[in-house]
């Protein structure tokens, strides 16, 4: 495909797609799905990478934004796919004006369900609470996620975006994950809700909670690049975590902080099932 | 302080500050300082939560951003400090126009320089690469941060946020951490290098890499909130991480991985380094 080289060059781009060492230069992409420039300064430095590695790809990645969103969500795979070179990132919403998220972060789309990509290599959605129920009730949303999603390689969710994905018709008769306080609610999508940190049903990739999205994040960078490009990933956001507290599950969360959170949830639950319920197999 | 009633109506608003129940109507912030009105429809729910639990504070948090941040390090904390009820978070930039992340994410920044309170319980720095180093040459970007880090109750950093840090003087004989690339060049600063997921030195609380946030995140908030509160913040967020891969750190990465990797942040390394040489202790 091209010269020692070639690829070398193409190999210094790959790694200054990947967030902690990217260049300003590289957050203004060239024409859609065009390879950024190459002029990274690393050309040195690369002469040796194993070429076994997929470094370059043309991967479309759109990423739902939506008011209420759950920012962190977004981020988690967002920080690992920005890792792909030669990949493109589509951050979509209704309308490009700027979304803010749950915990009051305001970030500006870059294309909306007009101008995104109709073909995708994945379609992602990320969750919430409020503003997911009304994601997943919009009928512009639904329509592009369904459209979409028809097409895409990859359906994917992390947290209760797997609600939006249901109310768009894309988890019947599927395994899926969740938020703790929702994943039973996919049942009535006719889904298959499954307990794990990252559920696998053909093309269907769906995370639990929040942080699952750094595993999700891998987890897809692996299917798409290959597992050493996802331990490269790794390494450069020293995914090496060591929580200060076992509480990050309902089966290690001790009863006085799962007891109240279960109870915090409940009118969640309850309106993701009223949503499923509505918006399930006809 | 005060009774029952209050304690209820307070409790629903904490936990409406968690971001994965946050209703849209919290991201607006009501005046500087301000405790949110306690409408959240959860109220009833509240009833018997534990009154040990420090759910309501005022604290004072400035997350500074700058052009090619790595978002995922300012994100990871925020997605923690958000949950905190009655805190104040501010994300403060050289002015309100949007930053873009190294990775082409666009955030609108809410206070400046100028407009970021005085007297903070916490001051915040995120990582990067060529952003970071901009941002900790740049006199405006050090002069807010050795201002409000000379009075911060806590003076905190991730991954290669420290070298911010560090340029503003405010790691001078304290231990502290950094992404693993640069944690060598804090020397420079007159820091001690300390190889940890999160180091604390009296004040100067810092976390290693990127994903370090999130254990960063909740050691902070079981720090000003206490552990019970900390708990309910990792059970929401579902951190109970389980990476497909083990490769996040030095120790266990393949030498397929970590050799490729180090060679490629050498030149990041020794800017540095440079940077370090040139405004260490004098």
């Amino acid at each position: 495909m091209f010269d020692r080289r070639d690829f070398t060059r193409l190999a210094a781009a790959a790694f200054a797609g990947i967030p902690f060492l990217r260049s300003p230069a590289y957050a203004e992409d060239g024409p859609d799905g065009a390879v950024p420039p190459p002029q990274t300064g690393h050309e040195d430095e690369m002469a040796g990478y194993d070429p076994k590695v997929r470094w370059m790809g043309d991967e479309r990645i759109a990423m739902l934004m939506y008011p209420g969103m759950t920012v962190m969500d977004l981020i988690g795979p967002q920080s690992m796919f920005a890792a792909m070179m030669g990949a493109k990132i589509h951050l979509v919403a209704k309308s490009l004006d700027p979304v803010t998220s749950d915990a009051g972060v305001t970030i500006t789309p870059d294309a909306t369900f007009e101008t995104c990509p109709r073909d995708l290599t994945v379609l992602f959605a990320p969750g919430g609470t409020d503003g997911t129920i009304n994601a997943a009730t919009d009928p512009a949303t639904i329509a592009f996620m369904a459209d979409r999603g028809s097409r895409a390689t990859y359906v994917t969710s992390v947290c209760s975006g797997s609600l939006v994905l249901g109310a768009a018709g894309l988890l019947k008769g599927y395994r899926a994950t969740s938020h703790w306080s929702c994943r039973d609610a996919l049942a009535g999508f006719g889904a298959i809700p499954t307990e794990a940190r990252v559920v696998r049903d053909r093309n269907r990739i769906t995370g639990a909670g929040v942080t699952a999205g750094l595993d999700f994040g891998l987890t897809m960078v692996a299917e798409m690049r290959g597992r050493t490009y996802a331990e490269c990933c790794q390494l450069m956001s020293e995914y090496d975590p060591d929580p200060p507290f076992k509480a990050g599950s309902l089966k290690t969360a001790p009863p006085e902080v799962r007891e109240p959170m279960v109870k915090m949830v409940a009118s969640f639950k309850q309106a993701a099932e009223a949503l499923a319920a509505n918006s399930g197999p006809r």
